[in-house]
């Protein structure tokens, strides 16, 4: 069944919906108690909550495929993640909120330093601090304004990180990104991939010439890489295809770009877990869908650090009675993908889910962990299909057919 | 995997297979004990059979959709309901075996009351006797039975409820229905959703206008509100897809008349649970697909009534004994989708599914129950593609490929 086809048959009401989601929660068994890492941390919460829920395991992409952050929420969300594949470029200019048109191309600047001979040999300028790559976009800015009637833009983002926008008509992404990947090999040259993207290609090749120059006196951040060129695409917002009111409380700039590119309202900036959690408190009355993101769990899985990523869990689990004191008639708790301290990095592995709803049909899980939710009543889903269960268990959607 | 594809492996035998669905078998846990229906009714004739057999949790439509007894009932032959999406009107004029052609919309009617300002006060126009029904279908066609060149049929179907078909040319579908929803508003005006469809829709408004003119006279019948606009559509039969010579044995229209839209035979009326095996048996030996359908699981559960659809549970089980002295090759037992006496309605919830044959692979699943059958050997699939697993075991499907 393809997602969209839920839209057909939403209707509104007042109930409310949480999503409350552990970045990367997925993990893989470590060390003597041969445990994952929810399986492994205190939730007494969770698993009171559990025993009343129904749980499975969710594929955010596909079977054996490893999702970055984006194509993770879209299908969280209900979009397709493939045919709603969406482009690095527009993620990092969501991410600071970019005021985006129609007409963009929207690329991720990665700063580097090159030697004598252009040889690459830090792919990230030895991680410049912030003022340095805000001073270096607005050199930048200031001497090139406009390439061949394409007006071109500059945006710092963190470190090393910066967003470039070309703004003009009949721009392509089908572009080789330029990033050599590795230490000891120059830039590769921006080559158009199909006959079409020619003209926006030269464009590209002219600007790294101008940008090399201006660089050249820099330290360190003395070349530009390009990489996950994106036109700027529109996409049907929650409100348009579910009738919701949503909002996203998330500290990380990516998610709540995101959340934006789905047209959800976005919550201030949250400095810890706790304060994200005051957060849907203080906003309860305003939306019907609440978009809770833990950074953390990620960013730990991400480090190998597999105690502490338990004890973002275990901290997010004294947490949970906050959410039940609000009495969401939907509660889910997942994550958007897997982040095994073992891998340190993101993995394919299904993620742990746990739908909560006076209307659910609880299965016989009692405990919130990977291997338990093997048994769960949903079984094992694609990602994609939650938003539609998550409306059905709201009420949120009619009746099909006669 | 599309359901058709499975046509293109079919081979014909002399195997047998029993469909026995009873109508919204799923349910929720209620009362003390804490279980559903299935799981709280005594069903040892089940529960022996079950050991023998594959089990597994069965989505009508997909994850979160509530489906109508049509797209429940195409998926269980093995039609996509999304793909061979079915009008109420067409049901309607199934239900009552109308002969339809090619040219017809077939339209549902209710009569209502509506008062001396045509507001309506009265949807069913106080549910008028099947009598009264034939009475006023008779005094409607005697005075209407052509508009602009389009032939005009009015049938009587139950209580307030007929059915009306336009036969002609260039009809269409993609038209306003009349029915207010709800009362102290006027019926709604018939316009047309797209200009195609314009012309049909002032033949309705002309035959409204009538209609009104000749029932005004009613006490309470005095307003026909539309519904279910449909265009007749031909699917491919059982017998086409499957090269299956199929009966079904049902009591209600409904299903009767879904049973011939896919090339079944229908077999006499039953009028108790226990008639229906009884037709079973006496039709056996000239058919090789049977349909046994059980309403009253259904009704029980849309009257919210947990203990009589327990007892209609427990008396489908005792007679299951009959069905297994006729040794069918395939034994299916299911519905066609949930309707929880918690809830009172159909809801989206998976259907448990069991299915016995000489060469399926047993599960360790002991009791057939929804959480027994979360961890059964055929695990949470869509119901589409039962009727492939039967086809299988019953050995009518070739191999794919060398």
């Amino acid at each position: 069944m393809n997602p969209e086809f839920i839209d057909t048959l939403v209707i509104k009401n007042d109930t409310k919906i949480v999503f409350l989601i552990m970045d990367g929660l997925g993990g893989l068994p470590m060390g003597k108690k041969n445990q994952t890492e929810l399986e492994s941390a205190r939730t007494p919460n969770l698993d009171t909550l559990v025993r009343e829920s129904v749980c499975g395991l969710l594929d955010p992409v596909g079977y054996g495929i490893t999702p970055g952050s984006g194509p993770a929420h879209f299908a969280l969300f209900g979009y397709d993640p493939i045919q709603n594949s969406i482009g690095r470029g527009i993620l990092e200019a969501a991410g600071i909120d970019f005021p985006m048109t129609d007409r963009d191309l929207l690329i991720r600047i990665n700063f580097a330093t090159v030697d004598a001979e252009g040889i690459v040999i830090d792919r990230r300028a030895g991680r410049i601090d912030n003022a340095t790559n805000r001073r270096i976009c607005g050199k930048l800015q200031e001497n090139i304004r406009n390439l061949s009637g394409t007006e071109i833009i500059f945006e710092p983002v963190k470190e090393h990180r910066a967003m470039l926008a070309l703004r003009g008509e009949g721009l392509r992404e089908e572009i080789v990104e330029t990033d050599p990947q590795k230490t000891g090999l120059p830039p590769i040259s921006p080559k158009a991939l199909v006959p079409e993207a020619e003209e926006t290609a030269a464009i590209l090749r002219e600007l790294i010439q101008k940008a090399g120059n201006i660089l050249s006196d820099e330290e360190k951040a003395n070349m530009m890489l390009l990489r996950g060129y994106s036109r700027y695409r529109r996409y049907p917002s929650m409100r348009q295809r579910f009738g919701l009111n949503a909002l996203a409380i998330a500290g990380y700039p990516m998610y709540r770009g995101i959340a934006r590119l789905l047209g959800m309202a976005v919550g201030p900036q949250p400095s810890s877990i706790r304060e994200e959690f005051d957060a849907l408190r203080n906003h309860y009355g305003q939306y019907d869908f609440f978009f809770l993101h833990i950074k953390p769990t990620d960013s730990r899985g991400e480090d190998g650090s597999f105690d502490a990523k338990v004890a973002v869990i275990e901290e997010v689990d004294s947490l949970i009675p906050n959410v039940l004191a609000l009495k969401p008639d939907v509660l889910i708790v997942t994550g958007d993908h897997s982040t095994p301290a073992a891998l340190a990095s993101h993995s394919w592995h299904p993620v742990p889910v746990l739908l909560s709803s006076a209307d659910c049909r609880p299965d016989r899980v009692d405990r919130f962990g990977e291997r338990d939710c093997i048994t769960g009543g949903l079984g094992r889903m694609p990602m994609m299909h939650l938003m539609g269960l998550a409306l059905a268990h709201a009420r949120r959607l009619e009746k099909f057919g006669a």
